[in-house]
């Protein structure tokens, strides 16, 4: 058998593009570029808890990616570099192989570099780690949100969280299976997007947690309150299935989208359009953000509730 | 019970003292001085794997950190920040704190700002990524030693092996118990040492998979050769147990010191000597890099052993 040491040397040594010194030696080495700020984040996924053990390591390998990237996505960032910490059960070459091909193919078509990492036996559990980079001063926070800005979602909130119900044995519409399960097992971080937004979005979260719950951490940093309007949503969730507390449930809840939430002024509903149109993804206004404290849900039947911010808190 | 969120903020939201955003947003947002490499290393700590899962939390938290400042130490970068993702099978405070406790003693001792992670409910896994800086070029590969390098390791390599083999029932002088366990539970990563090394050093890597199979890594990647002495071997080990077989087992291939191992012309004795009074730590030369490939260790009656390579492989 393999050890693990020649597993990941057979599978993720790869010629990097704009990295010093990748993988081999204690630390790798990349030089940010003059007056960039390094934008980093880490997210850990966890068999049982963020994945089917079962589920297929290569769509694993790019999802594990792509939920790090969307972070980077929701700053502003540049995606540039990666290192992976990996905890397997056993060194299955093949597990291992098709994983590294899902990564790679995230890193690709990203133009990330994968310059190190750290690979051990345990429960499974992978965590990259990304950088990105941002000139200096033009990341987008969750702190920047102004009362009047009108909030705004990218893409078909719901669907993962649809995909996730399907395989849990709720019944979607024929049609929507493979939608949902595609936007479940290979979710496509919305950095060309996150780049755009710089300049024309007051504050910015990716969809993780659920929308309400996200769009709570975002009037936390902000100060402020949001009434958001349900039937304002992207009606795709709606469309999937019969059930429609499900579809409430997904699109008001669900984790899992990675689409981008943000706060834009009213000026920029032109470039906004403009811009959906020349990225081919849905832009969607949904609310309003308010300078009174809460968060209140305009429900399709003109009902006004108080919508308390619940993330999809793993120890609740 | 206190959610993932809370507990989080409470015991992971200290102030920064050179970061422009840390913590509750989608990224971290940091800064390297001008001319500076970044240094970036990633070490995933398993319960079972790594650490006994009665670990005392505290030095864990110290120890999770310490081991991968190590990794920055070995390239002679200056440590700068962190970012910890960790799965945790409980939100359980009073383990938390004392978690937290331990890992910011070490951020603090060693100037590093937290400035953001990840947790998540999973089996125990605690996965640090850390960033040093390193001016420009002068970074300590595995891949610049020469041959006819003296090759040197700091400190008391084998203590950190023998207090492990001391908390599954081996037999110490009751003097070393203290220092041993000291050793593996409170490991002190050779910072202050990396950063001297630039210059002086060839070629340097932590010891933390045993010394024989570390500098195998070295020699891999520098391609030479090399003759450890056993008998040049710092006796901290052998003084401290009866049980010489063990002594030499912990001192050879003992994981967990990190020590560094490092190669050096034989022009650097002087100021290298100097240099272990100044920071009080001892530095042993322990033999030679050869053109020769192979390993080849001098035992203490004099023979010449082939030391093929065997670093602490998790899955062999």
């Amino acid at each position: 058998m393999a050890s693990e040491f020649e597993l990941i040397r057979r599978h993720f040594t790869r010629p990097t593009r704009h990295t010093d010194l990748a993988g081999g030696d204690d630390c790798a080495l990349v030089r940010p570029r003059p007056g960039m700020q390094l934008a980093v984040s880490t997210d850990m996924l966890v068999a049982g808890t963020h994945f089917l053990p079962e589920t297929d390591p290569e769509s694993l390998g790019w999802k594990s990616l792509a939920v790090n990237l969307s972070d980077l996505a929701a700053m502003g960032a540049e995606p540039r570099w990666v290192v992976l910490a990996a905890a397997l059960p056993a060194a299955d070459e093949t597990w291992v192989a098709a994983f590294a091909r899902g990564f790679f193919a995230c890193a690709d078509a990203f133009d990330v570099d994968v310059i190190g990492g750290d690979t051990t036996r345990g429960p499974l559990n992978l965590t990259p780690t990304v950088f990105g980079e941002v000139p200096l001063g033009q990341a987008l926070t969750r702190a920047g949100a102004r009362a009047g800005d009108e909030l705004w979602v990218s893409g078909r909130p719901g669907l993962a969280g649809l995909g996730l119900a399907h395989l849990r044995g709720a019944v979607l519409k024929r049609e929507a299976v493979a939608p949902c399960l595609e936007a479940l097992q290979r979710p496509q971080p919305r950095v060309a997007l996150g780049l755009r937004l710089r300049g024309l979005a007051s504050a910015a979260i990716d969809v993780s947690d659920g929308l309400l719950g996200d769009l709570g951490h975002v009037l936390e940093r902000s100060g402020l309150g949001a009434t958001v309007d349900e039937a304002a949503l992207p009606g795709d969730a709606r469309a999937a299935t019969e059930d429609s507390t499900l579809a409430a449930a997904c699109l008001l809840g669900g984790g899992d989208d990675y689409e981008l939430l943000f706060c834009a002024p009213p000026a920029a509903r032109a470039p906004l359009a403009a811009l959906s149109r020349e990225l081919g993804v849905p832009l969607t206004p949904i609310g309003m953000m308010d300078a009174r404290p809460g968060l209140r849900l305009r429900r399709a039947d003109g009902r006004l509730e108080d919508a308390s911010p619940r993330g999809f808190d793993h120890f609740t």
